[in-house]
């Protein structure tokens, strides 16, 4: 373990695919053994939009991008929200990062949701956490916003961009589903077709809509960004965009605000999950809650009324 | 509230309709007051499918159908995984729904999924178990097949029913999201459009690839109605596929078996739920938690080596 973590610390790609299917796996001792306090924490870009829009082949570019400007390691984790299995359904967005596998500055990671310990936001955590002590800074999240996914993957980046193309019917479903109010950056790809400026003046009227921030609370006043980015068009200035938010988090203290938000809620969910565990544990309380449980699988005690005994002097 | 249990035993709809909303706005007391071991539990018979494939339709022809061969009372539970608030989006299926307003035979609930304490798996479970109390028999749970949704319809209910129609992308979709994997019975609205017969191939087809029982497990051919809603057809078929299910799981006791897992499941998501709550609350542990918690905000801690410590003698 000491190994393989001083391994990952060295940069070891090796070492760090390894370290992330022991995490993936629920083998929570590579993680335990880490102390992510002492490292520096990466910058998170969350990539999110409905299927279809392109987010895999603007990642590669902007990738791309970051590279040719000299940031030394770039990390892509893919999250498939739909998925109980690691990279299958990515496989396709897999082939379009392709171009970055002989690049050892750039590392990704496809990772399925379902199953994992904590969900989406539990994995993405952890990804991220080895991918920084590795080094890597960005990290970039790429997840299909379905469900709630486009939520979690706010909740777990730094600066969140949504990904939209001009189709009428994407996009109003993007608007009407909420995705609207996590993006920090809207990107609008494809716009080399057909209606890119009616699908910005929805998107505008979208943002419109959002909660005005408090009185006195800075404003980040969203940015709407063109792209085509099989061809590159408008990468730079999405990038421009990412600094210009990263800028304004630091220069109101909200990076490290949310950060530390990051870790309370990530600590609640560890510590949910290990009372959780300690139900089916050695202890009283697995000793009271299988009593319980028998008499609730017979018929004889409703779940409400068990748990209510439950925790009486326990805890 | 012995007064509200009572008028619901006695089978009042506003005292229904008061108890609903209290537990829909978290507040236990009246369900943590209900004993339903002493209740007949309902049959429950899970709807769900993609957006547009006529479910509330359906399900008012079915309700209509079951009134007129003599079934007392009949309960609809309408959830919408989207929306926040119970009943918004829904109002277009409480119009479809609305020739039953008259019958008070019949009880329409409309409930948001998201917000709800322990989602839409544990709003349905109070829900249903009030209308259990009231009478109500069967209950029938409707839901739009997007995200995890249809995972949990059913798992709240005895038999789940997929509403499918012909229109390839809808189709696929659902066969390739998996929807397939949690259908009892398979309904094909809209039959009298083209397309139908391709689409029963693809269900075939889907179907075919679930795992198979196992050796000795007794085999459920999952039927496929064709029906059209709006005007009848096929609502006796599907009235006939929905006893045989139930004749099929009540001759081999796997009704009371996934209504006691069912119990168990519930009794494990309220006990996670009071541990969680016990964090927050007055007692050691949260005295223990408060002060990790401090230190993993100011960076000092991980969350993880925080929880470590957490449980530490306390349980």
């Amino acid at each position: 373990m000491a190994d393989l973590l001083g391994n990952l610390r060295a940069g070891d790609t090796r070492a760090l695919a390894r370290a992330l299917t022991l995490a993936e796996n629920g083998d929570a001792a590579v993680l335990d053994a880490l102390d992510t306090t002492a490292v520096p924490q990466p910058r998170r870009v969350g990539v999110t939009g409905p299927p279809g829009a392109g987010k895999s082949t603007l990642v590669s570019a902007l990738v791309r991008h970051l590279r040719a400007g000299g940031t030394p390691k770039v990390g892509v984790v893919a999250v498939d929200p739909s998925s109980p299995f690691s990279g299958g359904a990515l496989l396709g967005d897999r082939l379009r990062m392709a171009e970055h596998t002989l690049d050892a500055g750039v590392y990704v990671r496809s990772m399925a949701a379902r199953g994992h310990f904590g969900g989406l936001a539990a994995g993405c955590e952890d990804a991220c956490d080895l991918l920084a002590l590795a080094g890597f800074d960005p990290v970039i999240v790429e997840t299909v916003g379905v469900g709630q996914s486009e939520v979690e993957v706010a909740g777990v980046a730094d600066t969140t961009l949504v990904v939209l193309t001009p189709n009428a019917g994407d996009s109003v479903q993007a608007l009407k589903a909420g995705i609207m109010e996590v993006a920090d950056v809207v990107v609008i790809n494809k716009a080399d077709k057909p209606g890119a400026q009616r699908l910005e003046e929805d998107v505008r009227e979208g943002l419109d809509l959002r909660p005005h921030p408090a009185p006195g609370a800075p404003h980040w006043p969203v940015p709407i960004v063109r792209t085509v980015a099989t061809d590159g068009t408008g990468v730079a200035e999405l990038a421009a965009a990412l600094a210009a938010h990263e800028a304004h988090l630091r220069a109101h203290g909200l990076l490290d605000a949310s950060r530390a938000r990051r870790r309370l809620a990530r600590l609640e969910a560890l510590a949910r999950e290990a009372l959780a565990g300690a139900l089916h544990g050695q202890g009283a309380l697995a000793g009271r809650y299988g009593a319980l449980r028998a008499r609730v699988e017979q018929g004889s005690l409703t779940p409400r009324r068990a748990v209510a005994r439950l925790l009486d002097g326990v805890i």
